[in-house]
């Protein structure tokens, strides 16, 4: 029967992130102006297909087989294959939906950079990077940093629950070191001077950030093991969803509040506080005391502005602000969990939590996304693949890209019945 | 094993209803005229980062602890004290679970109150007015209404399966309180006549409406007690998701229905006539056989036009009609399930279901919605701390009170890249 | 405890699947234009409401007393009758769960109709077309075609694991016969040539369908019999969630690049891939190898755009591309289905898989679809009580249909404090 309910379990969880996809959708157009939004959403669309069909056929293999620094699993990752048995309908196996699971997380980080660099990037080449970031980089992370005996946990005690280091900070750093090179939107900075260049529907990009919130308890449920006898994070130590449900919601509260008071009310900033609140807990929200979550949520949720001004001030244009959020959270909360958690004791005799283990492990999955990003998007921009050209960015990537208009007739002022019958 | 899928069960619960609040967004937002979207929307962020925060540090106590009459059990309820063992990641525990579910029930009686409330109350007004609502007298309510040993049950035989009482109407009877204080928007009554105030994007709020469905089920996962041998309403009585998915499927066409007819096709009380069904069969929703459920939901969905109607009589501007749905059809499935439930027998000897129990309790949550609803609203109307200058609400909240703009572009024709060609 | 995690598990479905209304209904809305925007919302919101409530009072009832050819088990379908035991609040029963799953299936048909016959249609009409579709064309399939004793699969050795025939081909075959006596809106062939109408909100379209494959997730977990012990398919053969998960995402991704590039990038054609895909690959998800699913989904993908135009050569206006997708991928599917799993055993003794059973059975269900919506619409039509006027349609719907207005104030420019300070 623990297959049986392990299938389950997992199955919605892959249910609950789809509506991360949905929510991103609606996030990324509302973020464009108008002239972009349907080649926001097509990006956005291909993110998710790509990352998907090369989990499958590649992905899943680096998760299996390069725990062990730098490989030295790879004779016993033949299980994740393309063509293994497990990967296909076998009828005692549950390999689908932990590859189900893992490849909704893949897609998680595509969607990250996505957003990052709209308006302005090539969709080809943005497919090369997030195909390399999705289906190649994270998960070399996951295997390092997410797993029960990933060389990070075994060697140097390394803790992260919620997927903070492998998910958020490498999608962060990755989207950093690409943003770098890619270059801000015309009209980004005048004479060194930041412009804001608000997003053209910003309700629907709130109402997106409202449904990623529900699929991050797919997320989270991603990121426990399921038992008939209980619950296990990934590092092997055990957890229940009560413990889990506690941090979120403090997590969403504190990081919605923190933000609210620090961007004075910015709407953007706000909302994004629930996510900057979540991954800032994420690391330890296994272990947690609810109150501390809170706290630790309303500091990352102050921060996030800040973080955005600092990437800002080096003339970097994050569309999304993803960097500050998911980059500068993810790095805030790991840096934490190591102080906070410090000699909480991991399984199997290896090493405790502590911070040398936390932040060693931080700057490992900084440069593991932050270098592949930088290097590739910089050999795509010599080779002026990078980058659309500036009549096409001014004019809006919709009219050359995109065979369809989102707005046809604008969202004209439409007519009451009796409004005619007045006037009649 | 228990314990293991109880996580389970309601984590998926607190999930869904994440829902819920990703529709109370898209819902408020679309109600709003273009020039108060922003402040709608973080109104409704606040209102469910405030009340979760404050349903931990204080809320979840009450619960515990106020299920005699007044009080009672104070000393019992330690262990909802936010320093108990309980009340953090124990391994042997599902109190966060129970709590999350809780919390959200919490975030939505502020979501009630805030929808009737838009477009002139002062942020800092609103923010306390929800935070007695979600935290402190819904809570109240739970625990006399909605407990396995609150007095309602134990003395007069009360039932309630959907908290229709505790919730809806409690949080109606509150809104109605502070709308009497808070007066009508400029403009919405003239010369005594009523003016409608039409939503600026009634799309939007439909599709927030469809979200909350959804989240639906989320809330009424959370009104049954998961056991591994079966479900149990909160009242002790055994059930089954099998009825509670009749009564909801029929309760939401059947007050669709009742509603598109009594409102002649009139598209918001037409889809908060869903609302309306489910609220109406609430009380009764795991004893009621389909069919019944469709009538009293249909009648429901038929009442609200008029329940709007009368409350607008009064002078009373509820931008949502919340007090009509979620006030009137709990009042109105309330005092139903008395008539249609009489005689059915509770658990542990107490009184059966009967009309006199169903109007008490009703009378009971009633004054314990109306009374610090009123009281509170008017203390801060003469505190003049209620309501924003006329020179603001004319402006619009968003000028005043939010460092953002929703549509800096407005939605504009988009133009298809044939039409350019055509042109060129 | 298997009937509590049975009644978990399709609740959870039931749940899900509301996602596929509250998807349809953006969906529907997005793609009108925007003097039809109200009426098609509230066509969207009978379906779900009328068919809910047919389903229950007859629907269940065809599809227990259907399954042999061409009836033969009435007596024995007795405990589907709308005042049997088993169709109450009965505590030792999960019928109420296996009928919302059922229910939500015939709302879904419904809303495939639906939005296919946008813009046009008589209410009443369409209410009447929408009832026999969903509570006894699609159920009557369902029994022959969708049941462990139906004879498509005891006679012929039919197997569809997720539901492409009696859901998608039927729904769409039904559609088909509609759209050619309904005919064309006003504007969409010209001198013989066909002028596309865009959709008023493409970004709302898309993100319905993102919210549909969300409520995907719920409707294939409607396809599969749990027990404690594993997963069944409605046919009998064991399965997995596994299996399932791998087959439906990699059905999404292929789908949906496919779509991409045969639609030349066009964004209603991509991201109707996502459908494309699943249906394509549905009748064998539970047996296909993830590869095997990527490749028939990425044709299905190809394919759509292909049959929109075969429809649209024929003078159909099929505003959605219902039939091209629900109809097409189901029948492609299907054909395709009877040569890859030629052989595939079946259980109890029924024939092996096979070519000519799943062709014939293809026949047979696009036929049950075809004829009642054929011959009901032109008896409608007969009876001039299928189209509105001529004068309404061109006014918009909403002027005449509805006492509302989608827009009053359309989505005008919203001004930035900042920006008045600057003004000032």
């Amino acid at each position: 029967m623990e297959a049986v309910i392990t299938d389950l379990f997992y199955w919605v969880s892959i249910a609950l992130m789809i509506c991360i996809h949905a929510g991103f959708l609606a996030y990324e157009v509302g973020a464009s102006r108008s002239k972009n939004v349907l080649a926001a959403a097509m990006k956005n669309l291909l993110t998710f297909s790509v990352v998907c069909a090369t989990f499958f056929f590649f992905g899943w293999w680096f998760y299996n087989a390069f725990y062990q620094f730098p490989v030295g699993a790879i004779d016993t990752a033949t299980a994740a294959l393309p063509w293994s048995d497990d990967m296909g309908p076998n009828n005692s196996s549950v390999t689908g939906i932990f590859w189900g699971a893992f490849a909704l997380f893949a897609a998680t980080t595509g969607s990250i950079l996505s957003g990052a660099v709209l308006e302005r990037i090539r969709t080809s080449a943005f497919l090369i990077l997030t195909t390399v970031l999705g289906s190649v980089v994270w998960i070399i992370g996951a295997a390092w940093a997410w797993h029960g005996s990933g060389w990070l946990l075994t060697e140097w005690g390394w803790h992260d629950f919620g997927a903070a280091g492998c998910v958020h900070l490498i999608a962060g750093a990755f989207t950093l070191g690409v943003l770098i090179n890619l270059g801000p939107r015309i009209g980004r900075f005048v004479d060194g001077k930041a412009i804001t260049i608000p997003p053209h529907n910003l309700p629907l990009t709130m109402l997106g950030l409202m449904l990623i919130f529900v699929g991050f308890f797919g997320f989270l449920m991603g990121c426990v093991v399921y038992t008939n006898t209980g619950y296990f994070s990934i590092f092997g130590n055990q957890t229940t969803l009560s413990a889990v449900a506690f941090s979120t919601l403090m997590g969403l509260a504190g990081g919605i509040l923190g933000a609210y008071v620090s961007s004075k009310g910015e709407p953007f900033w706000t909302i994004s506080g629930g996510l900057a609140g979540v991954i800032s807990v994420a690391p330890g929200m296994d272990l947690y005391h609810p109150a501390l979550a809170f706290i630790i949520a309303v500091a990352g949720g102050l921060l996030i502005p800040y973080f955005g001004k600092a990437i800002e001030k080096f003339g970097i244009d994050d569309v999304v602000g993803a960097v500050a959020v998911h980059g500068g959270c993810a790095a805030f909360g790991i840096v934490v969990s190591g102080f906070v958690l410090w000699g909480y004791p991991n399984v199997a005799g290896y090493p405790d939590i502590n911070p040398l283990g936390q932040i060693g492990g931080f700057v490992v999955l900084a440069l593991l996304g932050f270098l592949p990003g930088y290097v590739l998007s910089l050999a795509l921009k010599k080779a002026k693949m990078l980058r659309i050209p500036a009549a096409v960015e001014l004019a809006g990537l919709d009219l050359s890209e995109v065979p369809a208009t989102p707005y046809p007739e604008g969202i004209p002022v439409t007519i009451l019945k009796s409004d005619t019958e007045v006037t009649a």
